[in-house]
């Protein structure tokens, strides 16, 4: 391709953003932002976009068929799940002026994701045990009515997502599926280049399994997500459902200094309580009251600096419901407002739960259940009973332990590039999708969901791939492999830089060719240096009947002639 | 692929729909319908669609490359244009629900074209003279809401299309690269199987230019529009813009008859008018009064059976708009209701307009101007003045001649699969987008706009290529080149259908292998013939060591070896 006919220039002048692939794909003409979250892909960018969506495709072909479904279905297939009106990120689509309701009022759900339109259809089709296993897959457009849409390509408004949906006679089936695109999705983000920095992390299971789902986690400094990994257990875990044993508290040397009650109106924070209180916030405590649905009353205390995982305290306690405690029920509990609770001096009735951060502490803080008041140099034994378990129902930090090994985790910001679902029998129960197995009987199909977002993926390889140049592109995914330079406008450079690029083209090696006159060599190379094609060459007097070329991630400049050269990047 | 292994089985308790692509591609599991004018497209549809979008795109970057622009935007984009309000099947998105509208009560436009997203772009990155001329398109899906989807997937609410849009420094560059992608168009209909059957056709330039439009238009007797032919200027019209002289009604050797009116109550439709009054409906005649923008009011009559096609009129007349006459205004003309105009005896200030389907008759009705009244055996001369000129201003219909040949069109339904627009500066002047010519003076630019509905072409392909049996694809199109059936289950017979299988897979030959066990010969042929796939291969005992090879358009079947089949289909 001529860059001179290409369309949309690279941009100097192009803002800073909130992430290095916002920055880089505007700057360099790869996408054009139009409105929040809401982006065109200029020529560049469609090249890589669609290249990423081909070795998608390519792997999920041997999965199953390609089906391309709508984006605009009847909001009852939504209704039928109970999501109509709980998806808080779900779009509809309605006419958008009084003559175009008139001629049709009626609303259609935007879809998300696809589960309330291939459940259905698949049912149409597949009834029989003899159709079971079966999976097909799509790569389409999505939408979500994101509050505030974030760093470029990584959280978006509308989005580019391939999405597999499988169809199986038992769990049994589902799961060893679910290990095939396991690994083909290692497969995939391989030949996306981001296998080494991509890891298999365990996340929540949802409404849909007691177990886990799977997410593929990059690396990623602007990722939204916190990993923490176990090397000795080979296992990465979600921020959600890391189990962990807090980073320790080392003041058991401390001599136990007399309980007291500080007046403190007013602060609550566990940071502002240790400005005021002159102690480290680890030694603050956290104490939660709440209520569950068998109506108890429970206290859940962290140390300071911890949140409270309330799935994780859900499972503790055992309860399916689990809602902070009335402003009534606090201060019939402790007597105090809300802010004011500590674990110690509760009423028997409520059962006291204690995250191992608690623990090991001496002269610590802790709500004195009397409004404006903290405790402080609380000891266990003296002023508390030290209870028989500790437990982990803490949000995990950057220093914390995994429990079966011991080992610190090493945690790391990454970005969710893929995930994976047992959705086991949600949709299909919703949608009545049931089998007939060998002996006629009605059976439940088990159903699983899969999902890639591509353009998401795009903006990925930016964060990964870049340096202060600009981006640096995998082969496999660049825009071109090859971005020919001419330097100078003489007639016999301009001559032989044009045989150069035919003879690319002949040989079918897709080329960027800088063509433009009245550009200096300086700008061209910071241009592609920007655009980060993988390898450039540059025609010029200099290099007379030679071609230099030169690796974006190398320095070293060669000058080659063409038939050396074509040996290079083949 | 594998048939067992493929999604969307062959239906034939599928029902009859309103159109042959509806009815067929759902039978044999190319679509399903989520709802009205709203599918998915299966693996063997998909495989279609995807054929035509690559041929498409193929010709259309010689033109320009390929991005990719979202289907949500900002109102304000179409609010620019005045489009917002006004385009009666737009649709909007919005939050879907509670939750969703309150992180972001934001209103977009979903898409049904994208004039209003490529222009502020192009606008961005291009604003000199050399940038100019440039193209870009892509392959996208829109969104229109049709108060009526119909015939499959001919007219929907959700559909494919690619757009190419065009920007050019005057008129004459924007012409000269308009006849480009008529060529284009050209060859990629041609391409796709289509070209025999599509003509250019003329059609209105709406309100961006005096001059047409071009839509390609297919022959197809459920297609929604009716093309008029003139071979010897070798041009087509659509109905809407077709110029036509009226097939002569031949009565000019009846003698003529006194003068008379006709009580005839609340009769006021000329189909109705001529079975009462017991006369052919060419001899009735439709008079309309309008009102002008200049504050006039005119007369316009056609002979019964014909309509106005006011956009002509308007023409004729040279005035800008053209409201039906209101009550008053026909009762202060006419002394009468509506419904009982005449273009006799109306007041002087009333300026008649007579189209040339009225002239040569003798003794016809014509509205008496008096309410519940038509007089008839009206004649030229006698009762009334025969004008200098008569005009063209009637909706042509079959029969109809070209007034510049004088021979009779051929006139046939067809379906758009292709227009183009000169938009002019419509689009640009709503942006202000110019450029600074060479000398540094703005300039505003011109634009054309060019649509090809991959999808509605797949539902054109069916029309046009199917027979009693079921569909049979162009070989360009098809979504597999041979469908190898295996008859019977013997290990013999299932071993060579796998190798040949595999044989064809290794020579990068598309191969749909009806590997069903259980299923007999007459049922696969049955299926074969609905899918429509180009070559059928079958292995069966009775081939023995060679296979049967059949094309779906011939009855002609022979037995032929491996080596020669594969010779056949290369």
């Amino acid at each position: 391709m001529l860059q001179s006919k290409i369309f949309g220039k690279t941009n100097k002048d192009s803002k800073q953003y909130d992430s290095v692939n916002a920055t880089l794909l505007q700057k360099a003409g790869f996408i054009d932002k139009t409105m929040a979250g809401v982006y065109t892909f200029l020529p560049l960018g469609a090249r890589v976009l669609q290249k990423i969506e081909d070795i998608i495709r390519e792997e999920m072909d041997k999965l199953g068929p390609e089906v391309l479904m709508p984006a605009i279905v009847p909001k009852e297939l939504w209704e039928k799940t109970d999501r109509f009106d709980n998806v808080n990120i779900l779009f509809k689509a309605v006419g958008a002026n009084k003559a175009s309701l008139e001629s049709n009022d009626a609303e259609y759900v935007l879809n998300s994701t696809h589960e309330e339109v291939i459940t259905p259809i698949a049912k149409k089709f597949n009834f029989s045990y003899k159709d079971l296993p079966f999976a097909v897959y799509q790569i389409q457009t999505k939408f979500r009515n994101e509050t505030r849409p974030k760093s470029g390509l990584l959280r978006c408004r509308e989005f580019r997502m391939k999405d597999l949906y499988s169809f199986h006679k038992d769990e049994k089936d589902l799961l060893g599926f679910y290990d095939e695109v396991k690994k083909s999705y290692t497969t995939i983000f391989d030949r996306l280049g981001l296998g080494q920095d991509t890891v298999v992390a365990l996340a929540s299971g949802g409404d849909f399994t007691d177990g886990f789902s799977h997410e593929f986690q990059t690396k990623c400094e602007t990722g939204e997500d916190l990993i923490f990994h176990s090397k000795k257990l080979n296992i990465a875990y979600n921020k959600e459902v890391a189990p962990a044993t807090a980073a320790p508290f080392e003041n058991i040397k401390e001599k136990e200094l007399p309980l007291e009650e500080v007046e403190g109106k007013g602060i609550i924070g566990v940071e502002e309580l240790s400005k005021y209180l002159k102690i480290p916030v680890e030694k603050t405590t956290k104490t939660i009251l709440f209520e569950t649905d068998k109506g108890k009353v429970i206290a859940a205390a962290v140390r300071g600096g911890y949140d409270i995982n309330e799935a994780k305290l859900k499972k503790i306690v055992g309860c399916k419901i689990l809602a902070l405690a009335s402003e009534q029920v606090v201060k019939k509990v402790t007597g105090a407002q809300i802010g004011y609770a500590g674990f110690i001096n509760l009423p028997k009735s409520v059962d006291i739960y204690l995250d191992d951060s608690v623990a090991g502490r001496k002269n610590f803080e802790c709500g004195a259940n009397r409004t404006d008041y903290h405790s402080i140099n609380v000891n266990f034994g003296r002023d508390v009973k030290e209870p028989k378990k500790f437990y982990d129902f803490k949000i995990p930090k950057a220093g914390d332990f995994n429990p079966e090994t011991g080992e610190k985790y090493e945690v790391f910001q990454a970005c969710e590039v893929g995930n994976i679902f047992p959705l086991n029998t949600k949709f299909t129960k919703a949608f009545d999708y049931y089998y007939s197995d060998k002996n006629g009987k009605k059976q439940i199909v088990y159903m699983g969901s899969y999902g890639i977002g591509s353009s998401r993926v795009m903006g990925v390889l930016v964060e990964k791939f870049h340096d202060e140049k600009g981006m640096n592109w995998p082969e496999n995914v660049a825009p071109f492999k090859v971005h020919l330079l001419q330097i100078g406008k003489d007639d016999e450079v301009a001559k032989k830089a044009k045989m150069v690029y035919d003879k690319l083209l002949s040989q079918n090696i897709e080329v960027l060719f800088d063509d433009r006159i009245g550009i200096n060599a300086g700008e061209k190379f910071a241009e592609a240096d920007l655009i980060g094609i993988p390898y450039r060459f540059v025609v010029s007097a200099k290099t007379k009947d030679k071609i230099e070329i030169k690796k974006r991630t190398e320095d070293k400049v060669e000058l080659l002639d063409l038939k050396e050269l074509l040996v290079r990047v083949k």
